[in-house]
This record gives structure tokens, C-alpha cells and sequence, in this order.
């Protein structure tokens, strides 16, 4: 499948820009709300989730939760799923050592089940790359297929911090599953000093799919709470400057519901 | 029993300053740092419950989320105790309506049992009354005893909101209860722009027990999401004011923690 010719947009340079983490935070959502883009992801379990209103959401699912405050618990009562004081594990490590894969299934469903009460969610995508572990992986794909959610699938693992253990089955999965895989962008990682110069230097990006994931928060005292809070309001600065928009605007604003539509029709 | 004679203060005026629904959000933690008072109560099923630390904390138990967000969903299973999308009635009336005796129990414990993972708890009452059906009072009665916690027990009903209908058998509990009652005071309701005249005027109490309840919040963004942000902030104003903080020097300050130790002895 080609994406981009079934959507008339080859050859041009087509833009998923993705809010992450909505639902977490009062200073999260604020920021989506103050930025005005329309796509983004919602931790279903955070305590946030029901204040979310937007045209292009998705489920962002979460099987960890990795900060001391705010926490995160499962919906479902798998004993896989939860540390001491009912909470998701709070590393990736934990999490793929001990989840069951029947319990993780359940919860990924009660996930859906319950953003599908709270909003019309357009895709999925996976809070830390929960999924990452490959028997994960296939239940997240069964479940965009069974829900008509179009998952986030990048084009390469490379750069993602992917346990080397998982790449071959998981390109195995990959190559196989009948879904759209886009180009990552994703500046979470780079000093705030740099934030604007990413932005910025998009301007210069050859014609392609690209899926640019941001973390933008409201610097509000609750927004700093959260140990990267740096990284999320440099996001929200450099999202919210004149000149990164223009730079923005150039690209076609593709939508996770076009995609949806494109794969399953208008719901 | 006289908790006053057994702790040595009849005679004078005594107060238990009570800050509610810790856990809930950052603001209401944050006033809570900022204040200085030892004495409130968790949410423990709230998003910064985790995020709470101080002397003389209990577990503020929830069966009740009644804001569009943030909101909160039972730790455990049981379908009389959550809506369509997972979270606790948004009323009383439901949940007096369909909570299941069994699924509160269970939901109570857990309540109780998770937060002594995050810290050592030291009494019990409840959000927004939810457990004054007279079945789940004598629930929260017996985890009292169970858990060795005191209860917040009112000296009277009356001013409360209780339903009428549930008044004969409430009463006959709290006669039976081997726990001592105190003299509520709560400005909840009262204008914003009465506040500080309120706290000034306990000036004026004879002596007695007195168990003071407020919601401060800081004032930040976050805190403003809430509907009644505005009694929450006029707490939290008052109480950081110095002639309301000389007014209150002036009572023995007493804790939950030794009301405890007067009950069960040190733990």
C-alpha cells in the first residue's frame, strides 16, 4: 500500500503532527488546547483523560508509569500489570519481565473500551513503547485491526531504543501487517537550547510522510511537577513561536481520521 | 471515653485542623507543603496521591468522582461502584442507588491497603460522605477498628446534608461506637469573601474538641480547573494568613496520630 498516492499526496511533504501524553496533566492538556493542533494521544488511565476534547484523538496506551507523582493504575485487575501499591511497574524492564500476555490483552481492551466512552478515538500508539515486546506487539496490531484504529508503525526501529532482542521479530511483525509505517521525528531527547533550531530547520525536509511526536506542557507549577518538564515546555515555546508554524504550515496537515478513512472508509 | 481527660486537655480548646482531598491534584498537595500543617487525608485513588508526604495523613475513602476531570476509578472490580467509562458514580444518589455492600468493602480495603504503601496512615474518613448510608457506615466503622484508624465521627449530624431517611440508624451507630466525636467546623459553603472573618472568629470558641476541615488549594491553573476553586484558594489565603495562623496557635494542636496512640497505643 502506498499511503500517499491513495490520499493524492505524493511527492508532497505530509505532516502527522502527534501530541503525546494528553490526559496526564492539567498543563498537557492546556497546552493542546493553546496550540490548536488536532491530533494527539490520550493516557486513558491518567487522571486527566475526561478533560480531553479534540477532532483527532487516540489511545495512547500505558502499561507503565514512570514518574513518582502523578501515577498511573491498570483498569483491569492483572497482578502482572501492577507494583506493591496497585500502580503500573514504574520501568519498562519490570513490566516486560513480569506482564501476561492475557492480562496485558484485557487491559489494552478496558483501555479502548474506555477512551471509546470518553471520545471517538481515531488510532493507537503506546506510552514508552510498552509494546515493544513482540508477543506485545501482536496484540496491539489484532486490536487496531479489531477497534479500526490505525497504529503508529515508524518506517525504521532504528533510533528508538529498541532491546536488540526484540528487532528481528519484531521487523518480522512489522513487515508483514497491512498499515501505513512513518518517518519519526522526535526532539525529546535534544537540550530545550535546540528545540527551536529542530523546529526550524524542518523547512528543510525532502517530500515524504512524516509523524513528528511532541510532548508540549503549560509551564504552570503542576506542568513542573513532572521530572522532564523542561523538554515538554520547550515543545510548547517553540510549537506556539510564529516563525516554527510558518515552517509548519508549509507541510500538508495530515490527520490520523484521513488515514482511518482512507483504510476502513468514513465511520 | 473522654478523649480530652484521657489526653490530659479537658478544659482547654483543642483542634484537629483536617486538609481534604490530598492526591487529588498538585495545587491541593502543594498547599499542603506550603501551609504546614501536619493533619489531612489522601485520595488515594487520586493521580498525586503518590505524591504526598507528612506526619499525620489518612485515607480520605473515595466512592464518589464528581468533577468532569480530573476524575477517579475504583481500585477494584466491582461494577456497582463505576460508570459507563470506569470512574465512581459522579453522585451520591447513584452510588447510594447501586453501591453493592460486598464491592464497597472490598473497594475500601483496597483503598486502605494501598495506602499504607505509600505511607503510614493514621485515621480514616470519606469524600463527600459517600459512606454514610448506614450499611457502609458500619463498614467504615469496622476497617476502623480492623485497621486500628480513627474514624472522623461528627458529635452531630445535624448541618451535615444527611439524607433523613438514613438519620435513626446512623445515630444508633454512632451511640454504639467506641470512638471518640468531634465538633465539626467547615467553612466549605460559606462565600469566599467570608472566609477570613470565619477563621478570625475562632477566636470567639469556648473550649472543647473541634475538628476543622478546609480544601486549600494553591492558586495555579490547575487548581482553577476544579469547579469550586474559588472556597479552595479562600482557604488556603486564610490559612496562610498570620493573624488567622496567631488565632489558631492559640488552641492545643492536636493530631489524628495521637488520638491514635490514646486508642491502640504507639504503633
Amino acid at each position: 500500500m502506498d499511503l500517499l498516492e491513495r490520499l493524492g499526496l505524493l511527492g508532497r511533504r505530509v505532516l502527522l503532527l502527534h501530541h503525546d501524553d494528553l490526559g496526564l496533566t492539567h498543563a498537557q492538556n492546556g497546552a493542546y488546547q493553546a496550540l490548536g493542533f488536532p491530533t494527539g494521544s490520550v493516557l486513558v488511565p491518567g487522571a486527566w483523560a475526561s478533560g480531553v476534547r479534540g477532532e483527532d484523538l487516540g489511545v495512547h496506551l500505558v502499561l507503565t508509569s514512570e514518574w513518582p507523582a502523578p501515577r498511573m493504575r491498570p483498569l483491569t485487575p492483572g497482578e502482572s500489570l501492577r507494583d506493591e501499591a496497585g500502580y503500573f511497574p514504574s520501568s519498562l524492564e519490570v513490566l516486560w519481565q513480569n506482564a501476561r500476555l492475557e492480562e496485558v490483552e484485557r487491559e489494552l481492551k478496558a483501555q479502548i473500551e474506555a477512551a471509546k466512552r470518553l471520545f471517538s478515538p481515531t488510532h493507537l500508539d503506546t506510552h514508552q513503547g510498552a509494546v515493544l515486546r513482540p508477543d506485545l506487539a501482536e496484540i496491539y496490531v489484532r486490536l487496531a485491526e479489531e477497534y479500526r484504529l490505525v497504529p503508529l508503525i515508524p518506517e525504521s526501529l532504528e533510533g528508538l531504543g529498541v532491546p536488540p532482542v526484540f528487532l528481528p521479530e519484531l521487523e518480522r511483525l512489522m513487515a508483514q501487517v497491512p498499515f501505513p509505517r512513518v518517518r519519526f521525528l522526535d526532539p525529546y531527547g535534544l537540550p530545550p537550547e535546540e528545540r527551536l533550531g529542530f523546529y526550524l530547520d524542518l523547512a528543510n525536509l525532502p517530500p515524504g510522510l512524516y509523524y513528528l511526536v511532541h510532548h508540549s506542557a503549560l509551564p504552570t507549577p503542576e506542568g513542573r511537577a513532572l521530572p522532564d518538564w523542561r523538554t515538554r515546555e520547550a515543545d510548547y515555546f517553540a510549537l506556539a513561536h510564529p516563525e516554527v508554524r510558518r515552517v509548519l504550515s508549509e507541510f500538508y496537515p495530515l490527520t490520523w481520521r484521513a488515514v482511518r478513512e482512507v483504510l476502513w472508509g468514513a465511520s
